[in-house]
């Protein structure tokens, strides 16, 4: 079994969402003093690779901890979609994509960030657009991922793409490091923070093939 | 596929380790300003549902991001310890675990306090003793999960039984919540947060089975 890990690693000073909380990482016992290491760790729930329960955009929504658990678990298609800004109902139309797809993950040219070590945040960042996530909604998938801090576009377009996918039940998986990653289908394992009352959970990503 | 979720859910108040940091959540944005919901996340990285890496207990030993990910994926085995204080290696010798056992996840009367929801802390929890630790690494276990804050006992042993896995390379799964679950093989996933330099990082752990 050949595990690929698609986390961006959580760490002090990382890139986040505009005004977002930032990543506190603090040693609060060390082995200097013969005991063990333990840190603290401070963050905002939607930080690194994160999951989008409904909670986080729909008033009422579930959230993490009510969630069925076959979205973060199961089969998966990595779809390239290289020179596009904005990834449309067409553009998913075109790639083929495997009519049992029920997890889905958009490889970007956002992935670039995480392979070179940006820590920049882009407003230009590749998104879905709204005709776009309204596609995923009618092919039944359970989860969507993208390589960016959103699935969504940066803006006043972005609360509608997250309700429609959201609204409709459809978890967004986000900030995942797809690039190495071959367009196919693999296993993922995404599976959130049970954080009780959770309105988003960081994850460990990974993609495996069984070979 | 059948998944059962062993993780300890997350919240403000919940029992950690005597003298750790409280688990504190609080909402930063909230969907009645027409906005969506976010919260932040504070905890230690050792709380709920969480895995230790070498570098919990050993000066200089290896941090969650340089662990290799098969520890934390793949087939396990579900050992029931009932009536049993301190799992000694006697105690695991007469199990019969089968010899090809990877991952090991020990079913105590620990997991009553999760399944009745008890959240105080409970020095007598049933542990792992320093010759059952011994046990385990000779097996050629890549990780060993309990179903208590700690897999090591209470008081001045704990740190002997977490160096003795922890400096042998076996990864340590603590607070898991295994009632309900009948012993046997299962698949295995939890695949702890990607913190940079990390020395605890919580996770979600689930067991399926294909049936």
């Amino acid at each position: 079994m050949k595990i690929i890990d698609i986390s961006v690693p959580l760490r002090q000073g990382m890139v986040v969402w505009p005004g977002d909380r930032p990543v506190e990482i603090r040693r609060l016992k060390s082995d200097e003093e013969g005991r063990s290491n333990v840190s603290e760790l401070c963050l905002s729930d939607h930080t690194g690779t994160h999951v989008d329960p409904p909670l986080h955009y729909v008033p009422g929504g579930r959230p993490i901890d009510e969630l069925p658990l076959d979205p973060f678990l199961g089969s998966a298609d990595v779809v390239d979609f290289p020179g596009v800004d904005s990834i449309t109902a067409a553009d998913l139309e075109r790639r083929g994509i495997p009519g049992d797809c029920r997890r889905l993950l958009l490889r970007t040219r956002n992935s670039d960030y995480w392979a070179r070590g940006d820590n920049e945040f882009h407003k230009d960042y590749v998104s879905l657009s709204l005709d776009g996530a309204e596609w995923v909604v009618r092919r039944g998938v359970l989860l969507v991922g993208i390589d960016y801090l959103s699935i969504a576009p940066y803006g006043a377009q972005g609360a509608a793409v997250h309700r429609a996918l959201l609204g409709a039940g459809v978890i967004a998986l986000e900030t995942v490091n797809l690039s190495g990653v071959s367009p196919g289908r693999y296993q993922l394992a995404c599976l959130p923070l049970l954080i009780a009352g959770g309105d988003g959970a960081p994850t460990r990503a990974v993609l495996w093939t069984d070979e």
